[in-house]
């Protein structure tokens, strides 16, 4: 037992959505129960709502640092100033705005696959509305760059973040039947790139980015 | 009760997947188990497996009938045969094989949300390696009408398949956290056209589409 444990009911809002971050990792979304936090954290489930009135407001904190892996404060808040100044200013040469939104998509990713069930948890606060708008923000402003409109940017993002969690859903999902063992047979003859799903989703994200200087030439 | 509810252990595999999505569309997904399926039917549940030795093969079926929804069987197979035909001779004009995508890309996003939680049985038995891949070939044949190769064709439909999943997951989830009165306040206030989620999922399909006529004039 840790020195924060120990302490019973003097957990911080941190300590509390630290321990229910590693018992998700640990052994998935419906495994995470405000009893098996309480447990964990060696107090009373009662104790949890002084941080978390209920457990969507904890998944919403949760989904948040999940967007959040492997960005520091820092650097995610100069990201957005750059995005903002250069909207502000002029659009960029067509392959940076691109090479933005590959970058922040890959990111996302990334920070989707650090965590078991994380397309899950980011997917269901999103459709709640809860938690910060942070990752749909980032999309939309490196799309931004290429000097789109806020709401063509915007849908773009959603689009973009749609196909983010269905992607990185699917790959979740398929680890976890692979450890199970309940994959079908010859599932990998299908016409999915199951290999190589890094390379699926960076053609997935480079139609969405073509598509949109696409819908340029068209204007 | 029905006359069929009423022939005890006499059902057909047929029956047992009709109540089954009855239940699933009354109910939602979790609150369809083998259990309840057996009361439904009059049946006890060891007699289920017959038809369905596990979960995931009754809910690859529902998949399989939720895809196929407003599609009758004759329609799809001529539809597929024209696609075929089309790819072998030269392809057609590029508006017609975009309608194609998007015609596809709309019936399925219809077919999804006509079944509470669709979208989530439907990637549910995809991620899986289960039942039919009629929606990924009915996409990859509309877009092979553009005169795409196979594989891209193949990961294209792969692409559309995940954006669609996760466009028509987002809006089912959030039917249900509105009908249960959970949504966040102002959740309208995003950057998602919640209003009129139709609008956003063609402007989806649309950036994937003019991403592939992109990705051709760059070859």
């Amino acid at each position: 037992m840790t020195e924060t444990e120990s302490t019973g009911r003097r957990h911080t809002r941190d300590d509390v959505a630290r321990t229910a971050l590693r018992i998700l990792d640990d052994h998935g979304l419906p495994d995470l129960t405000m009893r098996r936090l309480a447990a964990a954290l060696d107090v009373q489930p009662s104790a949890l709502y002084w941080h978390f009135p209920n457990k969507q407001t904890l998944l919403a904190e949760l989904a948040d640092r999940i967007v959040s892996h492997g960005r520091p404060v820092a650097t995610a808040t100069a990201s957005t100033a750059t995005a903002s100044t250069a909207t502000a200013s002029t659009a960029t040469a067509p392959t940076d705005w691109m090479h933005a939104v590959r970058s922040e998509a890959a990111t996302l990713r990334d920070a989707l696959l650090a965590y078991r069930d994380g397309a899950e948890v980011v997917s269901s606060t999103f459709a709640l509305g809860l938690g910060s708008t942070a990752a749909v923000d980032r999309l939309a402003s490196a799309v931004a760059l290429g000097g789109f409109d806020d709401h063509t940017s915007g849908r773009a993002a959603t689009a973009l973040l749609h196909f983010i969690l269905g992607h990185v859903s699917h790959e979740q999902q398929r680890m976890q039947y692979d450890s199970f063992g309940v994959l079908a047979d010859g599932v990998t003859a299908s016409s999915i790139d199951e290999d190589d799903p890094a390379a699926a989703f960076r053609f997935g994200v480079d139609l969405l980015v073509g598509g949109l200087e696409f819908s340029r030439s068209r204007r």
